[in-house]
């Protein structure tokens, strides 16, 4: 076996450089490419996504994986090397079923609709979107349908974000979740606003930037293997383990943008810095899925960053920095004002007691857009009833509505849903962290996090993408994906906030 | 023709694209990586490097260069179609001898070679170098041995960098320059000093980069095509002709690092900028060599950067930024103070006079390098007595000394000499602007320069690498490189300044 495993993981460890030359291009043209490099550079993307999928569905690779498969069924299957066969296994079986020119095709049509949505949401005019997201979404549907039969239409373009997971498990958690989350918001609607005005004061962007600086550094975000650019869209990326760089957008005139931006993305950064290096180089030297690694950003960013606890250790630090804006302003008072709850337009900007219904009007459209029961060009009328309908407010325009996120511009279907998921994933480990680390609280309150860094370590972070979503989660808490914590934390936080 | 020029083009299209790649991640990691990326980003480079030059040594690319150039032959040979295929089979027949695993190799050796050059350099510590230098000087001499018959060793290496350029050729020119460079300096030397303490003071970094966008953009530096960035050793890059990018070192106690430095920078770019659509994403998209583009960063920054008539214009403007430094300083005490003639051990330091004699002293070293007449190890001693016998000094230590460039860690022999011919070049060509735009100085003292730009653009820039180096010289100037215009242009200049 040694000898084919030594022929293989040459092979890997070229594309897994070829997928990550491809991120620094895509972090680039967020980051700090002229204007009119695009069109450059949508080719030198397209290309390398050609040539690694080229390289990785060659019969040599498919028979190297078969053999090595065989005799490896001795080998302990928690071993590394049995987990990357099987890795490796699972994702030629797909990639080998997909053509090079529709990966060339997606590839382009990606780059031409994040380009074309910007200028589409800069104007507000989802019509110049159009034939853009049309393509887009008709790519998806022809790549879905390589994978026949399969339940539901959603289920592959679900599966290369969450391994396993089927269109119907997604719809059986929110089916639960629904209506726990409407009904603590009318409870919450009755009673009376929280005033944050202070977060919307003028924060200088330079101030603003250090402190979060400070901030993720304890946290445990390492510079010497990483950096922070700002970009319009924040994002995480990483060109290798020692190599994980975040984005952040940091608005002058509203502090949480850039905070709990930072904070975020920090926490995504934080998970991939944690992968053993042993998996370096290969597809296991990931994130387990979209949803366990936005449980990650999402710990920190809530669980952690919108805690009481971590307030008490950072707040004098911050208003140290803004005496302008918060010198008045009580510590409660600014916990409450962070975790003020109200509909909002904007995902991004939404509560974390909203936040999880954006997610449903998203899945909602895009399970639809792919039965096809409904159509791009109907898409901002049908987006405004269901925001009418979820949270009782019409966007004011389709910028601040339908246009507002960047990911289907990207041909990226199913990938919101991993971020409901990641939340509910972050309060089932939350529950078993607080178990294990009976006083996390107060170490919080210290702005000690080595122990809780260190649980999330052994726990999730070293094993990559070793196990799949569902597999980890219930290695983990003990059970698969499930709403049941979230709502209990939703409910226990909100309780104390608003005397419920 | 035309279906196998398509499918040519195709793949040349896709192996650009791949080198376009690889020169992102080169700038990344000059600009932005953090500490830690380096051995990654060393997998990344060799992986792109050695498939760009597995796809470029196909039999099937040699079969399609061989068959299409049968049929190109009843075609203007002066066509963009008749020079790319001509380009390409030069570059096929030299690429074909080289082993895939030497490609791998030079990348791998030269990533580390930068890295350890960079620690040795800070610690002054050429033995801790030399290792890496010796497997550099090892690799390039195993290279240019794969193209023997040659006259002589180093020609090879030459050729890389000056396509059809001897090393016989250099010496002759070499030995022409050499007297009337020491004659001008030691008549220079018998005249009283000129004193330029006043580009000594503190320069706000910030107010320099400014000054020095607003000259660049001024002499036709396209921003929305390119971007300026900051590194230990300046250099200009391009992922397309859409997106050249120049980096800049800016010394907050010395003017001339900045200031020159951007405007040599923005000529490699300007040219680069000028080169015709129409060769896009093929290898005529490029400098005609490195001599060639030298010959304009050194146009800019020297011929105009420091004529009096480039001053004439901004002066006024920079005193206004930099009273406190400039305010007591007439316009001809700056136009001397930024001419002063005086040895240096450092090269990038060097004025117009003094320059070449760099050249000369590396070009000697690199030659006795791969000729094993000189070793690596005592390249310090024989260093200092080559500084010794041109300029009469002495580095104080090998940082200043042996150490200074970087060019060798990247195993980039014969790349220096291509800066003297750049020099020389810039006054031929320098010469026949001058006859073709007569009144090009009244027009530069007004901040003009679209005649002389467009000039340059239509005579060299626009060609790229349709014409090989000598050719190219010949076409515009009359003759061959020729160091005459160059001396009679030093003599002219210093004449003035010094009054000889």
């Amino acid at each position: 076996m040694n000898k084919d495993f030594e022929i293989l993981k040459k092979l890997i460890y070229e594309i897994n450089d070829i997928e990550h030359a491809a991120a620094v291009l895509n972090w680039d043209q967020e980051a700090f490419m002229p204007e009119k490099g695009i069109s450059d550079r949508v080719n030198q993307i397209s290309t390398l996504s050609k040539i690694a999928h080229e390289k990785f569905t060659t019969d040599k690779m498919g028979d190297l994986i078969e053999k090595i498969k065989e005799k490896i069924k001795k080998v302990n299957p928690e071993s590394d090397e049995a987990r990357l066969i099987k890795v490796l296994d699972r994702n030629y079986k797909k990639s080998v079923k997909v053509p090079s020119e529709l990966v060339t095709e997606m590839s382009k049509a990606a780059s031409l609709g994040q380009q074309n949505w910007a200028i589409a949401k800069r104007n507000s005019d989802f019509s110049a979107f159009v034939p853009y997201l049309k393509k887009l979404i008709e790519l998806r549907k022809q790549y879905a349908k390589i994978f026949t039969p399969y339940d539901h239409i959603y289920d592959p373009l679900l599966d290369d974000f969450e391994p396993g997971l089927k269109t119907a498990d997604v719809k059986e958690i929110f089916k639960k979740l629904k209506p726990s989350q409407a009904e603590l918001l009318n409870k919450i609607a009755e009673k009376q606003k929280i005033d944050n005005s202070f977060l919307f004061g003028v924060y200088n962007k330079k101030k603003q930037r250090s402190f979060g600086a400070d901030v993720i550094t304890k946290l445990g975000y390492d510079w010497s293997r990483g950096r922070q650019d700002t970009t319009e869209h924040p994002f995480t990326t990483n060109f290798g383990i020692d190599d994980v760089r975040i984005t952040t957008k940091i608005d002058k005139n509203y502090l949480p943008t850039g905070l709990f931006g930072s904070i975020h993305e920090a926490g995504h950064a934080i998970y991939e810095q944690g992968i053993a290096k042993e998996l370096a180089r290969t597809p296991l030297a990931e994130g387990a899925s979209l949803a366990i690694h936005e449980s990650q950003s999402r710990l920190w960013e809530n669980l952690v960053g919108r805690s009481l606890a971590f307030w008490k250790y950072f707040y004098p630090k911050l208003q140290n920095i803004f005496p302008e804006n918060l010198d008045g302003v009580s510590l409660e008072k600014f916990y409450k004002g962070i975790n003020k709850v109200a509909p909002t337009m904007i995902r991004v900007e939404a509560d974390e007691a909203t936040y999880n219904m954006h997610i449903m009007v998203r899945f909602e459209l895009e399970t639809a857009l792919v039965e096809e029961t409904v159509n791009v060009k109907d898409l901002p009328e049908i987006w405004n009833l269901k925001m009418k309908e979820y949270f009782g407010i019409t966007p004011v325009n389709d910028a601040q509505g339908v246009l507002q996120d960047i990911h289907w511009s990207m041909g990226a279907i199913g990938y919101f849903t991993t971020y409901a998921l990641g939340n509910l994933i972050s309060a089932q480990l939350w529950e078993c962290i607080n178990r294990d680390i009976r006083d996390l609280n107060s170490q919080i309150e210290k702005g000690n996090f080595d122990t809780l860094l260190h649980w999330l370590r052994n726990k999730i972070y070293m094993h990559g993408s070793k196990y799949e979503p569902q597999e980890l989660v219930e290695k983990v808490t003990g059970t698969t994906i499930n709403p049941a914590p979230y709502i209990r934390y939703l409910k226990a936080k909100y309780s104390d906030i608003y005397s419920l």
